[in-house]
């Protein structure tokens, strides 16, 4: 009984550390973007929403938002056209956007709905051209025409509030122009306006990094709390670089929008959304203004 | 002037007829299905669109409900399978699946919903997954298995009834069984029992006839009000036959889930809706209990 | 049937243009004046009020102001008192005073509520002494004595705004100075100062002249729309004159206390306060800053 | 100092008897009918109506409801009119009830309103046909026709219940026909009536006498408190007779629509409606089931 | 008769006097004083306790504070402890603070708590430890050491304003520094922070004086309203001296926290608290800015 | 870091585990009764309290009851009072109640309330004399009179459902009869009541046993779950025997109440209280209806 007693009080700790962080993110919004390589993986996926889940039954509210590569591209294939890029960006013709917005929509966003649902809560599946949730215009970068790209002009988060008391939202990074015309959305970027938008307490990029480290290669440099002046900082210096420069520019980009804090995080380890929000050491990333 | 002065007295005399339907319809729900032909003419769907929006305006509380055979089976060719048909129900494997969800509710339901934000209301594009909106069992008629067509089992208004104070949603006819897999589900059925769960005052079938006559072939002998008694003895006695039936079936099982009024209308007819509605001869016919 | 559909589309028309401005008006304060002529023929009452109940139905909040001069000249005949008058003001000693009060209160103001209960509303009739609607001080033109004539001092808008929202107050034009003793004050003046009290969206006046005129004899210059810097300068160049200046006066002062348009509307035509506000052309002429 | 301190110590016990009462009559509707001789003397008025105001200040919602026999009389002689009546009740031709409805809703009506509204509360002068506040028929007593003289059919308490929290309803007996006539009804009745409808505490009928006695003469056998039954009795064995019957019956009708006690008090003892309620001994006779 | 006329008189002037001031102070929070020689005799306490009770059944929201002197001097000697002062404070060990506690909070607070539920209203014993309702730190006068004396820091209402609405909070006037330690605090100071912070209408100091005197031993000299600028000119001339002064310091701190008026009333003449609130004339005096 | 990771994990696992209690006891309301030994050691109270205060945090509605047998005895022995049982009870004579009173309610629920408040949470310390909450008469076991020991004869639970949702009511074992005279109450019963009147979801009894055994010497014999008839089975075979004999009967009388569940849970487990509530295991013997 006393391994079970040491155990007890283990367990004991964790609760009595967790308790107050409990109290104090209840009734608070929390934006989560997945996307990339933790939408791959089955497990993944089911523990990320059961974390999700967990959160909305001790009164977080969460809002999830995704975007969704991979599934993309195969669908496209499947009928036959050929993913173009452009400095990175999707070129997205008028059939490209449509099998854009029945993937992201129509099919991704309305089966994390079903996983959700399935876990005792309910998630109601949007996309930005809900409700006039994402307004967008045409982004042409540098003046190069890569067809239905938007860049978000405004959110419309009435809806939001009236669906967080009781349902979890899921929002594909689609967007609606003027005329009604659909657009593709980046979904870090839509996931810092919408959070901005709600005034989130917290905006969480799901990743498969476990966050920034002062030493690229060295994963026991990893930064727990980073201010937005010393990224900037870093980028100049050359210590963040390449692939990692998108992620923090989102963080920043979300900062700006008006959210308390952004958190990188890997999403997959396992129920590393309640160890972020629920402990004192947390894991990842910490970026704040 | 004079002529002038005789329109103004016939338009005076318009609103003094509706101005009491108007307020008595004010706050109540009315579930619309459309579907088939009315789907296919850009301006008969805008036409239908504006009545909706007027409606909304209003204060009415209109709730869309549709199908997509036509967009179905064009999305089904191009990814190369072929339609499939029992009995006329659409064997519906998984793959199939896989495709009907992503055209009702990625593609169609998005666009109108876009639609209807373009005309100064709201729309929020839904389908029966999320919050456990249409709950459904897989459905074998005569023991024959047809892959995923559900047969509705339950349906939660709640999160409709949180959204038509400001809100229309458009509804796609696609359910989840327990474990979140999706089904397709005959539109004019869910618009029946959503009628029904949401205590409607009214569910309008939006059909590219006129209505029910009592000569098949007679446009003269159009039947503006009958009740769920006549209709039945009208099957019996063949005066209804072939592809009316199952229309007027689904006219009594909403009548059954408790819908005070089922109105079959011919949607091609400009803004049928509001002249059903707001005036005293209405058009298409009135099923009762 | 093609007939019947032309006239369907023609009621289509009609609706579709009218919905926006029922929605607009829905909730909308509406103080409507009525008196002098259009107050004799009871046909016309019948369907001034006709109009006002169903603006009530439809969730508009009117309010009525009504003066009643021939029936106080009759009264005062039979009990033997000879009306005077000094600069167009009605000259009113005690004796006059208790009987203005009487018929104004006591007779029109509770007959026409009367009628407005018997068309489906609720009524309440009341004078500018209840609950202090109307405060008043003694009105002395260039300091001649004419009696118990009023000139406003403060309006008390709380029982207004508890009345409208289930009942339509029909209000008298008397009013009360501090001591309690009854004056008589201008109609179209009480009108305006309600109007200006209660936030009303429109005051309407309902007369027997079919709005202002650019040429007074040609009813084809009815100018539907003017500023009130217009209508001063109308009165300098002497367009208008005699005795459309008080009324237009009345219009200015309205406008001056806040209300946002004034019309001036003939309340002999048929339903002509539903064709003001429910068609885009209107009728009569609309007084704007 | 001692003299002084015995009143004190007189003045604490009155408040010490009198806060439980205004306490417990606080928030509660109390009806108060008043007429006759308690009309003509204006410093009675002025007190009864300086208790009534008093009633409202510390939360007592009071309902006035008003004949007025004499100024009808007054009025009906100048306009040449013979008053007639059949059987005690005044028989009311069309001309009649015109006058009738002038001086009640019109005059008296209005200026008691204005007196209340001198004393620091607000007022609303109200008749039967306000809001359908008193429905009535035609009522012929034996089949006599004696005109428009009006028999209780219903009451719309509503309006009354949406006034008496800020405001003192004052009411002329006066009702409608389901087609708009006015009635004239007797005043005792319609307080009682009404008094039901509201769910008033107590009716007080203010009159010039004391109370219902033992042996009529004899001043000293007023009784405080009696029954219904017991009243019945005294009818029975002649011990009530004549002119007091009426005002006995009227008590007893009241009982009958729901009011907790009925007080027959004498108006012309200064402040008798605060003795009453907020004494132990109280003034006048109480009614009770 | 006529003699119990001229009483009834006497009664209705008292009442319609009272009226107002009673509904003046429904709804207003008015803290009460009392501690010494009030204290002392049950007949006193009880007379006292009727007027809070009879204060609260009207609406009005007393709060008490109480002292204890006498008590807790007679419990100190049955367990050995020999009262120590300095400065006329008590010095106050560790032990003595534990008896002030057990004295104040569990023996003179809930006996009042339940003298008081006797009486027909409920009343609520706390003291300053409750809920942090008086947080202190230590007093230590001119730099000496006098023990758990504490000086009032902050005041939190909250407590206070959740109660008076149903209940009377009886208050014992101990506080506790931020490590929860208790200390004992001057109730006339407590009682002025309180009314201060849950602004209070009214502060009453119940003494065994009748309030100021212009001439200390002349009676007839009572100063019956007084402002606090008055009060330091006679502690500058002398005319208040002695004992007198540390009770007006009181009245002034007091008036200094925001409350309107202070009152110094006899609590040992009968309802002094009914006659001093609902009389014209009052007892005692009345200290304003 | 895998060290690291593991106990993460384990961490992870502990938070999902607890999630779904926390959210199902949030907003329900707990009442602990603690006393006895528990009471003893001042770490053993601190940890106690500091469950309780993390309860309040995360929603739960904790409602505290003490007795205070030791602290009692020293104060009598003080005073010189000889303490006097009959029969297990305590003889409380009138001087003896004095001093409970002053102990229960001055010193032990004081200063639980301060130690409260110093954790972050509003603690409000009552007995059962405040606002009525214990409404005792005397108890007289088989007719000895042993003084003030009452038996509960009702509970207002108003004041507790007032102060539940911003404070935590800690509650001191006495009660007041019709007269307001004090009685000794036993805390286990007073617990037991109160739990019922408020509806609580659980009851605990925190002592300084581990719970029920089978065997009563045995400690791996703990039973985590049992029903009243089990219990009772359990007495009547001798199984439980003794001093386990009042604390099971106190279980069953609480499940009486109407209270779901009671616990037996040991205090002198550090965090015990979270333990029991926030894991499947949970600790203690849980008795059920």
């Amino acid at each position: 009984m006393t391994q079970n007693m040491n155990e007890m009080i283990e367990r004991a700790k964790t609760l009595v550390e967790a308790l107050p962080y409990i109290s104090a993110f209840s009734g608070k919004t929390i934006v989560i973007k997945y996307g990339g390589n933790a939408m791959n993986d089955e497990n993944t996926v089911r523990t990320i929403m059961q974390d999700v889940a967990a959160l909305k039954i001790v009164g977080v509210k969460p809002i999830l938002v995704h975007g969704g590569g991979p599934e993309i591209n195969s669908m496209l294939s499947r009928v036959h056209i050929e993913p173009q890029f452009s400095g990175g960006l999707r070129v997205t013709d008028e059939k490209t956007m449509e099998i854009v917005q029945m993937v992201l929509a129509g099919k991704i966003n309305k089966n994390v709905v079903s996983l959700l649902n399935t876990l005792g809560v309910k998630a109601v599946g949007l996309c930005g051209k809900d409700a006039g949730l994402i307004k967008v215009k045409k982004y042409s970068p540098n003046g190069t025409d890569i067809g239905y790209v938007g860049e978000i002009v405004s959110i419309n988060e009435k809806l939001l509030e009236a669906l967080t008391g009781d349902y979890i939202p899921v929002i594909s990074s689609i967007g609606a122009d003027e005329a009604g015309v659909s657009y593709n959305v980046n979904a870090d970027t839509a996931a810092g306006a919408i959070g901005g938008a709600v005034g989130a307490e917290k905006l969480i990029f799901l990743t498969d990094i476990d966050g920034i480290r002062s030493k690229e290669n060295d994963p026991t440099t990893l930064i727990s709390r980073i201010s937005v002046g010393e990224i900037e900082d870093m980028i100049e210096s050359g210590a963040i670089k390449g692939g990692m420069i998108p992620k923090v520019r989102g963080c920043i980009d979300a900062i700006r929008h008006g959210i308390k804090s952004v958190q990188i995080v890997n999403g997959t380890i396992p129920h590393s959304i309640l160890l972020e929000l629920f402990t004192d050491s947390g894991v990842g990333t910490m970026v704040t203004a």
